[in-house]
């Protein structure tokens, strides 16, 4: 039988908006990892009235709530007193729980003692199993009553994500039958739409693996899940699809289950012993933010120019002040020397180079926005891609230092250069 | 009469844990700020039959009705199908949205075609007031009907958040009454708990306006909000709270109503004439990245060099060898010389500097993770911060950078450089 779970945050500040809900996230991932579905997540204030409404409805359509939030002392424990008058529970003192927040207040600072509603959290619904909190005060707990699976976890991420991991996923992995695989393939240089239409049929089709396209800026995520009695069939089940769909989109694929276009890119360069730096203008240091956002990204990445004037351009970069006159900065004679003048400035095997117009407002020489050129400095020779971009100033960032590491990603692997 | 608005997010990709639900983080906070409270937030899939159970409950409890997603073609336009459903609407063709999607496509890349159900986009329901999308294809639309007033947004939170303030805020301001002001005065050298502790007393007895702190990375917020029937009104019983608040935080206070220390730099620039510059080695770019998300940044910002090896630090900056090889990569005299070097070859008034340990790892001399050097280049000679920070690699990276763009910000307006 396969398990339906709702999620329930309880707090104000997710409907003020002050914090994002990434709780719900967090456990959907887990959750969606445990082969157990999640149909709804919802979110309510700190107000009983619509906890309990929320609670009612919950009732009627999963058989697993998990709520997040709620359990401290400023909101009078809330979640736990709706949560024990909904399912007919008493709450009962644990003397450990309590041994375990005195504790926690001998270690904190001094500026912060325990006050006496600190020892409300000891109070628990009746039979339940309790989840203790290695990583904050209020204890989680879980029980079952009315056919469903009760589960309460702190709200403060930093409590919420070990508490999920170590307390309540080994709970309900007991409970489900079966396992969840999936696999991420990653694609750059198709439009979501473009990707979707190709898709649709052999996706409609399908009942077991499912696939689904996700938009990322500028990039598609095909996501293919299987369903099996264990891993290895699962997997099985997966690998005749990714294989069918590398060879729908080719060289277009850039990874499975990787997380960027830079990982892949700082990938190869490590496996080839090179090096890589950039020369950004519209971009303005993104592409190289974006290669040091990995760890251990100094292996492979040498640095870069952030040439924001034509002075940079010329006097760090060396780029002939006639070729600026003549072409002007966004153009691609000056794109390709950039990246030329970037390699051999910084002294790397490979370099990117991006000069382009980012918005809001066309450039001096009326050069439209989202026209930006790329290009790639390699060992054997300069290759640059025109793009026409018709987005925000973000977007056409984010997206044309992509196209630069998907050119260094291409030449890497000894692909053609389609754009 | 006040508003209870309902947001519901449309995409299974929510569910699935593939991104957390920062639209509502967005619009609730627009919402605050507009005055009309929110109960709940509902997130359902891909699937008419639970989207519309959720709208239909959503009309028992909420005059206003917020949907986010499921615009696109992927999803065959799901929402504005089961929502004109709901509704009773018919959609109707509008020609001036299919001839924007076509434009829209004319822009773009040649290798992402306008497919047919692009131009599904383009049926909206009758008689609704079509919200024009200008950072992406799927227009957004808002209507009133039985007694309730429903607005669609798209998804991506790059098009739904310029989709919010642009076109559903003036919406939505025509409907409440009574008006509601804030202002946000930000924080920049002060942790959250000890700015919360100094406040505390204070917030607890104010009722109009109040006063929220918020914490952002490395940052902290507050916000004063004051309701009246008119905005002057409101504005005025907002003025001697913030006078209050600048005089108890002094020169931490770096501005009200901006976006960020960067801006706030740039600002100063502008108004002086001076141009700023960038060294960055532990964070590779962060700092340039952030100086050019500033639309017009290129009138005070001429570059930066990303020095992420010794060997671009010597030939691009002109750090001395012998520096780098008593004092290490990571130390006060290195950073020095490193906005001295980028305040020489970027032809720049002031140029900031980063070195230091981002992690995960300790570097190669033993320094440990969170050690970093911020230096400041000026006309009147260099002045160096250190901050020993114990957090993660990113957060580490983002408030470094912060460091440095507070160091420019305190020498353009005179204050001295308390860190």
């Amino acid at each position: 039988m396969s398990h339906n779970a709702e999620l329930i945050a309880v707090g104000t500040e997710l409907l003020l908006g002050n914090i994002a809900n990434t709780d719900a996230q967090m456990l959907s991932k887990g959750l969606s990892a445990l082969g157990i579905n999640v149909f709804y997540h919802t979110v309510v204030g700190d107000n009983p009235e619509r906890l309990k409404a929320a609670v009612a409805l919950a009732k009627t359509r999963a058989d697993i709530i998990i709520t997040t939030g709620g359990l401290g002392p400023t909101c009078d424990d809330l979640t736990k007193n709706v949560l024990a008058e909904c399912f007919g529970k008493k709450l009962v003192y644990d003397e450990e729980s309590a041994a375990r927040i005195r504790a926690y207040f001998d270690r904190l600072h001094t500026n912060r003692p325990m006050t006496e509603n600190n020892l409300q959290q000891a109070y628990l619904p009746e039979g339940c199993t309790i989840l203790s909190n290695d990583w904050g005060t209020a204890p989680g707990c879980a029980f079952e009553a009315d056919g469903v699976h009760v589960i309460m976890l702190p709200g403060p991420p930093s409590e919420c994500a070990p508490m999920f991991e170590h307390r309540a996923a080994p709970y309900l992995r007991s409970l489900s039958d079966g396992t969840i695989a999936s696999r991420t393939l990653r694609i750059f240089g198709m439009g979501e739409s473009s990707v979707e239409a190709r898709l649709r049929d052999r996706m409609n089709s399908m009942q077991n693996p499912t696939l689904a396209p996700y938009a990322k800026t500028g990039e598609v995520e095909l996501r293919i899940t299987a369903k099996a009695d264990t891993l290895g069939e699962a997997q099985a089940l997966i690998a005749p699809v990714e294989k069918e769909l590398c060879e729908m989109f080719g060289p277009l694929v850039y990874g499975a289950d990787v997380d960027s276009l830079e990982q892949v890119v700082a990938m190869h360069l490590k496996l080839k012993g090179l090096t890589l730096g950039c020369a950004e203008s519209c971009t303005g240091g993104l592409a190289a933010k974006r290669m040091t956002d990995l760890p251990g990204a100094s292996a492979v990445f040498k640095g870069g120019v952030v040439s924001y004037t034509n002075e940079v351009k010329q006097n760090v970069l060396g780029v002939p002040q006639a070729l600026l006159e003549e072409y002007g900065a966004v153009s691609e004679q000056v794109a390709a020397a950039m990246a030329r003048g970037a390699r051999k400035v910084l002294g790397c095997d490979l370099a990117l180079a991006v000069t382009g117009v980012a918005g809001p407002d066309p450039d001096d020489r009326g050069n439209p926005v989202g026209l930006v050129y790329v290009a790639l400095a390699a060992p054997d020779g300069v290759r640059v891609r025109t793009l026409h971009q018709g987005m925000g100033r973000e977007r056409i960032r984010i997206t044309s230092a992509s196209h630069a590491f998907d050119m260094a990603r291409r030449w890497l692997t000894g692909l053609p250069d389609g754009e």
